[in-house]
């Protein structure tokens, strides 16, 4: 993703804020636990350990998304820095997990937190950062009011849920021969749509904005992520390789059943057959995508792409994001969906 | 434990309302799931699966001291319903992930989740539990106030953050030769203590009690805790197979790193020279024993466990609980602290 000008601004003042935050949210676990436990904690957020810095702490995109939201919907953005910290611990709780669950050894160019540490230790220390995250949610009682940290943390636990069915659904989709497009829209709303969601919505909520523009900055937040998803699935096979940082024809090699692979195997034709007949080797990508996108599989992706960023737009227009900040949001959204202005 | 009368006829209004509950608690996974995580999630809880029933359910002592709690602090234990809920969905949570990271393949005499579904579906479904307990917890909004359900919340993240510092310690003295008397009672209060204590706090405030009142309650469950840690301890080496139904000296055999052991291993003679070469055989373990009741551990365990025992009890009479369910919290302390009336 390029950095918009007016995004890359709002970083420099958002990102020491974010840090400071995020060190006030952990500060719990300093009582009570060992070194190492926070030492785990820092390694993941990035912080310590092996190339610690910026790059490692990742583009941090959620939780500004929550601030320039909490801003563009008419309130304060530091007000919602407990979120914006929730929402980075909870994003970096299921990194933790994820990465065991899906025996994962690098994450962003280290060793993740289990191959360091170990299994047992590595589920503890997603436990210990769900819990964190929890708690720094509820600092927005502080920072706003009560009954906006108790809807907050309805909302929060009603996402995490969900973040925990996509994951179900994405561990089951390994074991299985078939999945129906269906379910993949599922999975993708649960595993990137609702904390997305998440991130807008609370971003309103922060700022008090009527329950029609937080549902409208909700419905942004679903789009966006699946439109990014379905993007980054067409990327994943039709990517330049230079553009997008990642090995093109790479999904069909891995058998990751992304949208276009789906698609294709709901045709029963020529890509069914290959597919069927087990792993493809990368000497013969080209010519297994060059047969997917003749069955259709681009075109289908591409335009659901295309769809989905139009609602994801058209929600984001509903929302009336006002200030500058909001003018950010816009122009960070058609930047995150690949369309320039 | 035997069961007091008072208890028994208590268990039989409130299990089958805790179970009502658990459902509505649980109901949130209904939507957007597939059947294979909500079938995980029952069979933890006992409900389905092999042997379903009653006693795989477990005996449910946390959930039921929540609810006698509110009732003897001059509330309505009907009201109190989604924190036990909740603590019971916690319990179940944290019970998943420690059978994973302990490798047991058994729980309640039925192979665990993990053994059943896989590491990955078992970490992701105590993850889904853990976003069900706190969504449960939050309809204390509906049944007493909004504040209430903000100020539990608070409290239960923080005995969630408690858990896993404890469990980080338990993890981590597996590995290590050396663990202090102060560690060891750090890594009780994080395991055992806390959930214990926030069932006896969350109880007091969900009758609105004075905060002394609650936090004498807070200190019983801290103290019961500790003490029925101490107390299991020296069983699990002096108990009485046929009463305690675990094999004594198999703490010593096992080489779990427990209160008298620690204690024997504190002094540096004869129980610390035979230790430190290795596995203890199960014929050995009977002379072993007399060693470490010889150097002091008997001794300074069951000390620890009635000192700790009268801090319990003397902390639930500053609770002054009150109506019948304050006598048969009364009596049920006792039981679970192994002294009669």
């Amino acid at each position: 993703m390029k950095n918009t000008s007016g995004f890359s601004t709002f970083t420099q003042k958002a990102r020491p804020a974010l840090r400071e935050e995020l060190s006030r949210a952990i500060a719990p676990a300093e009582e009570h636990s060992t070194p190492e436990l926070l030492e785990m904690i820092t390694y993941q957020l990035g912080w310590t350990g092996e190339n610690a810095g910026l790059k490692t702490e990742g583009k941090q995109i959620r939780p500004q998304l929550v601030l320039l939201t909490a801003s563009a919907a008419g309130g304060d953005w530091q007000a919602a820095l407990p979120a914006a910290a929730a929402v980075e611990l909870i994003h970096n709780f299921s990194l933790i997990h994820d990465d065991i669950e899906d025996n994962s050894s690098l994450r962003r160019g280290r060793p993740t937190v289990w191959k360091i540490w170990g299994v047992a230790q590595a589920i503890n220390t997603g436990d210990a950062m769900f819990a964190l995250a929890n708690l720094s949610l509820m600092n927005l009682e502080k920072t706003i009011s009560e009954q906006i940290a108790l809807q907050a943390g309805i909302l929060f636990h009603a996402t995490c849920l969900r973040l925990t069915q996509g994951q179900h659904l994405d561990i089951d989709f390994e074991n299985r021969d078939q999945v129906s497009l269906d379910e993949y829209w599922q999975m993708v709303g649960g595993k990137t749509a609702a904390l997305l969601a998440f991130c807008l919505e609370v971003g309103a909520l922060c700022s008090s904005a009527p329950p029609a523009i937080q549902s409208s900055y909700r419905d942004f937040g679903h789009y966006l992520g699946l439109a990014f998803q379905a993007q980054d699935d067409v990327l994943g096979i039709w990517g330049d390789l230079e553009q997008v940082g990642k090995s093109n024809t790479g999904d069909l090699v891995s058998g990751k059943k992304t949208l276009p692979i789906l698609y294709g195997l709901e045709q029963k034709k020529d890509f069914y057959d290959r597919w069927s007949k087990g792993p493809i080797l990368r000497e013969e990508a080209g010519d297994l995508r060059r047969i997917l996108e003749e069955e259709g599989g681009f075109d289908y992706a591409q335009n659901k792409a295309n769809e989905l960023t139009d609602l994801a737009l058209s929600a984001l227009k509903n929302a009336q994001p006002q200030r500058e900040t909001g003018e950010i949001l816009r122009e960070l959204a058609e930047n995150l969906l690949n369309r320039q202005k």
